[in-house]
C-alpha cells in the first residue's frame, strides 16, 4: 500500500491511498491526484543525509568512497512536496539535483541493531538532495550547501516497505532527459546499516526521514525545468524549479 | 524580564517569570525553581550553531578565523534542559563543553538585513555545545562529534535582549572551578550578521536558537561532573554529566 498526505478541496489534511491509476481515495471519496494538492509524506524533525553511498557518485566528485557513512542533515525548513517549486539561490551558478531513496522512520528509536532496523521504517518515499555546489565546496559543514529552503523535495508517497523491491531502480529526469539512472543494489551501506550507525548517536522521531546518498550523474538545475525523480515499487516526485 | 518553562507540581506546562531570587512566579503562585521542573526554554525545530567566532579559540583549536560564518546543525534531539544529565557517548574519550550565548528567535523569518534582526529576536538564553571531539574531526561534516541526544543543553531562562548587556561575559566552571571566560565584545560576527548571513539561505522559526560560539578554555567532560554556565544578564544554566 502507498499513502499520500494531502488536501482535500475543503482544505482538509487527510491521508488517502494512492493507486496505480494516478487516483488517491480517502473516506470513499476518490481524487485525481493532479487535482489535489499534495503535500510532504511526513513532517520530519530532521533529515538525516548520506553522502557517497554510491561508488561511481563518489568518483564524479573526486572522493574517497568512506569507511563509515558520511552523514549531513536537512532541517525541517528544507521540505518542499510534490508539484511543488525549488527556489534557486540568488547569485549561485551551481545548484544541482540528486535522486535518492527516502527511509521514512515508524516510530522513535535509539541505538537500533542492524537486525532489528525494518521493524522502525514505516516505508519509503523518494527524494531530491537539492546541493548548492557554490558553497557546498567551500564549507566545512554543508550548510549553505545542502540545508537552503526547499533542498529536499520528499513524495509524492509513503511506500510500505513490501512494496518495494529490495533492489530498486532510481532515474532522475530533467525536461525528460534522463539525467541519473542506477539501483539501490549500488548502495555502499544499506539501509540497515544506516540506521544502526545513525541511532548510535541520536534518537530518531516518527517522521525523521533518512536520505540514501545519490548515483553518478548529477547535474545542474536552471529556471523552469520540470524534474521527475522516479523510484522502482515507490513512484515518481515530481518538482519544478524557479529563479528567486 | 526573563521567563522559564516548567513543569508546576502537577505537571502542567507554565511559562513563568523568573526573578533574582531563585524564584518563578505563574498566575499569582511562586515557586522554587530548584523545586520545579525546568524545560528547555524554547522548542527549536533547528539549532544552528556557528564555530569558531573567538578568535582565542580558533587558535587553540589550530583552525583558522574564517572570512564568514562557520555554520554547523544540532536538530532538535540535541535539546537538553536545566538540571538534566548529558549522557556521555559510548567508547568515546573526548567529549568537551563549550559555553555559548543562545540567541531565541522570536517569528519565521528570512532575508533579514543586519539592521533589521534585532527585530526578531525573543532573547537571550545560555547553552553549552558539547563535542565529540573523537569523531568531529574524523568527518566532513559535524554530526557524530555534534549532532548527538543531549548535545545541546539550553535554559534557564530566556531573557528580553534589554535584560542582556551588549557585552556580557560568558563563563563555564566544572566541579566549581573555571574553565572558560570571556566576554561577547570578543565575537567575530555580531548577532545581526548572524541573523543575516543564516537566513540569507534558510528560514528562522519561532523557537528556533542560534548558538554564537565559545571562547577558549574548552575541556573534557567525565562522568559526575557539575557544570556551571553563565552568561551575564540571562543566568546561569547548570547540567550534569553522565556515563552510559
Amino acid at each position: 500500500m502507498r499513502h499520500v498526505r494531502f488536501r482535500d478541496p475543503a482544505g482538509a489534511v487527510r491521508e488517502g491511498e494512492y493507486h496505480d491509476d494516478g487516483t488517491v481515495s480517502f473516506g470513499g471519496t476518490e481524487y485525481d491526484i493532479d487535482e489535489v494538492d499534495v503535500l510532504p509524506p511526513c513532517e520530519p524533525s530532521k533529515i538525516v543525509c548520506v553522502g557517497l553511498n554510491y561508488a561511481n557518485h563518489a568518483e564524479e566528485e573526486g572522493m574517497e568512497v568512506p569507511d563509515r557513512p558520511l552523514l549531513f542533515l536537512k532541517p525541517p525548513n528544507a521540505v518542499a512536496g510534490h508539484g511543488d517549486s525549488v527556489e534557486l539561490l540568488e547569485g549561485k551558478e551551481k545548484i544541482e539535483h540528486e535522486v535518492e531513496l527516502g527511509v521514512v522512520i515508524g516510530e522513535q528509536c535509539r541505538h537500533v541493531e542492524e537486525a532489528d532496523a525494518m521493524d522502525v521504517v514505516a516505508g519509503y518515499t523518494v527524494a531530491d538532495d537539492v546541493s548548492n555546489r557554490d558553497d557546498q565546496f567551500a564549507e566545512q559543514n554543508w550548510i549553505r550547501g545542502k540545508a537552503f529552503d526547499g533542498s529536499c523535495p520528499l513524495g509524492p508517497v509513503l511506500a510500505d516497505p513490501e512494496h518495494v523491491p529490495e533492489n530498486a531502480d532510481v532515474e532522475l529526469r530533467v525536461n525528460g532527459e534522463t539525467r541519473q539512472s542506477s539501483n539501490t543494489e549500488e548502495f555502499i551501506f544499506s539501509v540497515p546499516e544506516l540506521i544502526a550507525e545513525i541511532t548510535q548517536y541520536m534518537t530518531l522521531e516518527e517522521g525523521d526521514v533518512i536520505i540514501t546518498g545519490t548515483p553518478a550523474g548529477v547535474g545542474p538545475l536552471e529556471d523552469g525545468d520540470a524534474v521527475e525523480i522516479e523510484v522502482e515499487g515507490v513512484g515518481t516526485l515530481e518538482h519544478g524549479v524557479h529563479a528567486p
